[in-house]
């Protein structure tokens, strides 16, 4: 057995754990609750344990492993190795995350935001394998993204570069989560789509979704492109509106670091061409008229597997980079 | 002496070239008309002979110079060294541009778009020295960009990165003559800025630049500030979209690729803190409550060498990189 390289995703809900061989092929995974109300000590204790463990069932030992991925959300000094924060978790602050693993572990480790990580995935192994110039967009409760050029990660001056879903398309538009207005994400993600929906049905717009609505006392972007294949006309409405803004992101981004290819992922992509279609059509029709090398947009492969991969393929990267 | 390093600016009106020595400091520079009409041998050839008699006003000569740089507007392909066109000179297409002057001189060539040489320039030796993430406007006849991300240009996956102008700002709204509508460059380039200004007074608005339009049959972005400093209201509200628009093309590109420095440079910036206060004042309005690491908005430092400062830089950080 060659060298093994280790992913970590570490969410609020769930620490999620690949390792790798030195193709990127996932050899085993598991998947345990981060009871992060435990504090930083047990959570990075359990992280520990859960790599042994994983190492072990799969007859491999640290021995074989150089290097650690870790990705997290933000904020963080990524540099520093010190998460600062995570959402709604009050003991996580200023954890400095890589070295209290490193002393269980005794491997480095490299530390980068999830969304950077899932988009290394999948350009590592994924939906942009071995194109050097990608833009990444992951379509959750908010909008997290990746860039990727001449096939190095944008990490920003301070770590928190590819924040792509506070680009504002709106000014004075939406308000969004981070205080800004008209950000990408107060319109595009999947809780501001459903959430657009919720707020038209309450305005008084017809739709079969109301029923939805009155049932469930909620709307999923999921129950949005249900209502669309069926011909739901507020549903069409919604998403051609998430469509036109993730459109003129991607133009944004393609005139920025200008990729050849532009992905997505999140759970609203199963929507599938009922939702890629619309973001194509939409930016033939706002692109500018200079003719331009194509760029494609796709949505991505790896699924929740994105994180995991990503931080092992960065690992790995890392360790080329460094011998 | 020590190595040499010779930059080149070409435009549709003149060529601007510069020799350097290793400090980056410059030490003799000339200008010529480019004559692009007399077709791309004649204005390459005079391009080589420029640079030797600029060499040998200098005491110095090509021996000396182990590589020169060259920034051109695009359309090119930068990475394969081919001018496509240039604007409004149909006797240049698919010009062979480093091919036939490395011919004519002996030399490698260091190609580029111009503003990203004229912002390597201001990292290299100007506003923004030794800051390695960076976002650079120039603002003209349209808006220019350039990204420095790590220390490295951006440049693209086909070198037409950083086309910073084109970014959207307003869908929907005013068209650009790229073809898209809502550019920042359609609403915040000086040439722009001024359109505004005229298209307002010919729509009856009152303002002191009334006669200014009268008089002269135009009105430039110098008459707005000239206008603006004596307390005109429309000079006011037309500079304060230029900054509006200015601020939140700063905060997208924040979000990018996350700069330290944001570097405006062009005719413009004469206006001093005329423009950048109220640059300062809507960034400071628009962006997210999040705390964020500081990032300084300023104006360049090199005026019209930054162009011919950053091909020579360029070129000598190449040759580093190879040796």
């Amino acid at each position: 057995m060659g060298e093994i390289f280790v992913g970590i995703d570490l969410g609020g809900t769930n620490i999620k754990i690949g390792c790798f061989d030195s193709n990127l092929k996932l050899i085993r995974k598991i998947s345990v609750s981060s009871d992060v109300e435990m504090g930083p000590e047990a959570v990075i204790d359990k992280m520990a344990q859960t790599i042994k463990k994983l190492l072990a069932d799969a007859n491999l030992s640290l021995k074989d492993v150089p290097a650690i991925g870790l990705g997290t959300p933000g904020p963080a000094k990524y540099k520093e190795g010190i998460l600062i924060a995570m959402a709604n978790f009050p003991k996580f602050k200023n954890v400095s995350i890589c070295k209290m693993l490193t002393e269980r572990l005794g491997k480095p480790i490299i530390f980068d935001n999830d969304a950077n990580m899932a988009c290394w995935g999948e350009y590592a192994a994924g939906a942009a394998k071995g194109v050097k110039d990608i833009v990444f967009f992951t379509l959750g409760t908010g909008i997290g993204g990746g860039i990727i050029s001449d096939g190095r990660l944008i990490q920003g001056a301070d770590g928190n570069g590819a924040e792509l879903g506070h680009i504002i398309i709106y000014p004075d538009g939406r308000l969004c989560g981070c205080g800004q207005k008209g950000c990408a994400e107060a319109y595009a993600s999947a809780a501001q789509t459903a959430k657009r929906a919720t707020e038209a049905i309450e305005a008084g717009r017809p739709s079969s979704l109301k029923k939805v609505l009155e049932t469930k006392g909620q709307i999923t972007a999921k129950d949005i492109y249900e209502h669309l294949a069926k011909g739901d006309k507020l549903a069409k409405e919604i998403t051609d509106e998430t469509a036109k803004v993730l459109a003129i992101l991607s133009i944004n981004m393609l005139h920025a670091t200008e990729p050849k290819k532009i992905v997505f992922t999140g759970g609203m992509i199963n929507a599938g061409n009922l939702l890629l279609d619309r973001i194509k059509y939409f930016f033939d029709q706002y692109i500018w008229a200079l003719k331009s090398e194509p760029v494609e947009i796709c949505f991505a492969t790896l699924g929740e597997d994105a994180g995991i991969t990503g931080a092992a393929a960065l690992a790995q990267y890392n360790c080329r980079q460094t011998s």
